[in-house]
C-alpha cells in the first residue's frame, strides 16, 4: 500500500459539532505526513487511530486558524507524550515565531526539538527530499500567502523480466543491478540486447497533491499534472462563484477542470462552505466536468492501491 | 434561576476522544461569563447549545494549553460571526501579547474590541463588578502563576411582609424603598417599628467558586467561605499524592477537605489524570470527608436553585 489518505478535518472555519477544520494524514512509501492542522486535530488523530509517534514532519499550508489553530496543542501534546525525536514544520514565514511565543508564556518548552522550515518562494520549490519520497510547494493564491503541497513516490527500480533474462546465459546475477537502473545488455559478440527485453516497468509511482484554500488558478496544472489523487478545495458551489474573487476559493466545479486539465486519476473536494446543508451537490457540479470524483469526509481514508485495483 | 454551571470539558491535558479539556459556562444572576477555554470549548459550545453572543467575559486561570488552547479559535470565531460588541478577556499577564501576536500573523484583526484585564496579583482582588455580581481571584498555586475565580452575586433587597405592613395605616408606598433597604419605620407617636417586622429575608445570594489547577492550599478557605457551588480540581487520588508536589495539583481528598472547611454547600470535582479509568473512585474518596460531591462531565448543568429547592 504506497498511498492512503485519511481525513481528518475537512470544513471550513464556522465550527460545528461535526464538522472539524482542515487536517489530513497521509502515507505515501511508507512515509508519515500531517497536512494542516485545525483546532481539534489531536482529537481526532485519537478517533481515527492515526499513530501520534509516526509523524515527525507537518505541512502548514497558511496561517489562518481553521489549518493550524491545532499546531500548538499537538505540539503540547508531544511534550506530554515525552517525544524525543525532531519535528519538523513546514509553513510560512511567521509560523515559528508564533510557535516559539506560545512555548516560552506557557513555560512549556518541549524537550524533543522543534525544526522549522519556514517558506517564502511564490515559485513552487522542493521542501522535503529523502530516498523514498519529495514534496514540493504548489504556489496557491488566497487572502494570505498560501502553499499547497505535491508529495511524489520517488521512482522505482524496473523489475527484471527473468524468463527473457534466463535466455541469455552470460547474463550474472551481478549485472541485474545495472539491468534494473536501465541499461542495456552488451553480449560477448558485441550485439546489444536492448533494456526493454529484460525488464518490466515498475509500478507506477504515486502521488497526491493538496489544494487548499485558493483561488481558481489554472497555472498549477503543470505542477500537478498526472498526480494519482488531487485534494481542492471547494468551498461553494458555481451559484455563489461571485464569493470566490472576495474569499479567495473556488467551486466544485472550478476544481473539477483543475483536475481535468492536469489529467488526475481521482479529485477529492472539501472544505464546504457552512451554507450548503446537503454537500451531494458538491459532487454532482463537480462530474459535469471530472468523472471521478469523491466528497472529503471526516473518518474516510482514500487508499489509492484498492482504487486501482478496482479500476484496472 | 440565578446559579446554573455548563461543563464544557473537564478533563486534564492528554487528548482523548471524549476527554475535552476544561471549560465551563456560568450564568449568575443573569450574567453569563465562560471559564476557561481548553482546545476544542468552541465546538463543545456548539454541542451543549451556548449561546456564542451571550458572552462578553471571559476568564482564563493559568496560561496552559488544556485551559486555553481554544480562546485563539473563539476569538476568530466571533470575528466570523460578525461581532460588534466589546469581548473582556481576564488572565495573567501575556495573553494580551499572545492573542495580539497570532490575531497580526493571521491577518485576522478582529471588528470588536478586544478588553484585556491583565491580572499579576498575588492577592485576591475584585476584578470584574456591575450591579449583578461581582468577580473575586483566588490566588492558587500552581507550576504557572494561576488564579481561581469567585463569583458571586450581590445581595438582593428585603422582601416587604405586607401583612405586617398592613397593621400600620401610616406606612405608606413610597417608604417601602427605604423599608426594602432594611431602614426601621418611626410612626407620629415617636414610637420605632423595627425592620425585621417589616420585612423578610431575600432570597440567600448564590456564589461559584472555581479553583482549577492548585496544590492543596487551605489559605484560599476564607476566599471561598459558604460558597453556594466549589468548582475543586481533584487530578489525583490519594493513592498519588506523591504526585502532587511536583505537578502542582490536588487530590480528591483535598479538595473535599477544602469544601468541607469552607462550608460550601456543593463541590463539583474535575481535571482528573488519564491514569484513571474509572471516575468512581474520586467521588467515593471525597464524599470520605465531604457529603454532597459531585463529579464534573462534560455537557452536565448543575443548577444551583433546583439543588436547593430539593434540600429545603
Amino acid at each position: 500500500m504506497s498511498l492512503q489518505l485519511t481525513i481528518l478535518g475537512c470544513h471550513s472555519a464556522t465550527p460545528r459539532v461535526n464538522a472539524y477544520p482542515t487536517s489530513q494524514y497521509l502515507e505515501i512509501n511508507n512515509r508519515h505526513f500531517l497536512i494542516d492542522c485545525g483546532e481539534g486535530t489531536q482529537r481526532q488523530m485519537r478517533k481515527y487511530k492515526v499513530g501520534f509517534s509516526k509523524i515527525d514532519h507537518i505541512f502548514i499550508s497558511h496561517l489562518h486558524g481553521d489549518h493550524f489553530f491545532g499546531l500548538i496543542g499537538l505540539i503540547s501534546t508531544y511534550g506530554i507524550l515525552n517525544r524525543e525525536k525532531d519535528l519538523h514544520i513546514y509553513g510560512p514565514e511567521g509560523i515559528k515565531e508564533l510557535t516559539l511565543i506560545q512555548l516560552k508564556l506557557t513555560k512549556s518548552y518541549t524537550k524533543y526539538n522543534l525544526v522549522f522550515h519556514e517558506l517564502t518562494s511564490k515559485e513552487s520549490e522542493l521542501i522535503f527530499e529523502d530516498d523514498k519520497v519529495t514534496v514540493h510547494t504548489i504556489p496557491l493564491d488566497h487572502r494570505i500567502y498560501t502553499n499547497g503541497f505535491l508529495f511524489a513516490e520517488k521512482p522505482k527500480p524496473r523489475n527484471l523480466h527473468i524468463d527473457n533474462i534466463k535466455q541469455y546465459s552470460e547474463i550474472e546475477t551481478c549485472d541485474y543491478h545495472n539491468i534494473k537502473a536501465g541499461k542495456d545488455f552488451v553480449l560477448s559478440t558485441g550485439e546489444i540486447v536492448p533494456n526493454s527485453e529484460l525488464t518490466i516497468d515498475p509500478p507506477k509511482t504515486k502521488s497526491f497533491a493538496f489544494c487548499s484554500d485558493t483561488l481558481f488558478k489554472p497555472d498549477i496544472v503543470p505542477i500537478i499534472k498526472n498526480v494519482t489523487v488531487l485534494y481542492h478545495e471547494a468551498t461553494f458551489l458555481k451559484d455563489r462563484e461571485d464569493l470566490c474573487e472576495r474569499t479567495k476559493h473556488a467551486t466544485a466545479e472550478q476544481a473539477a477542470i483543475i483536475a481535468r486539465d492536469a489529467n488526475v486519476e481521482k479529485l477529492i473536494i472539501g472544505h464546504y462552505s457552512s451554507r450548503y446543508p446537503d454537500l451531494s451537490a458538491f459532487k454532482k457540479e463537480a462530474e459535469t466536468v471530472f468523472e471521478n470524483v469523491e466528497l472529503a469526509e471526516a473518518g474516510q481514508t482514500y487508499d489509492a492501491s484498492l482504487t486501482l485495483e478496482s479500476t484496472y
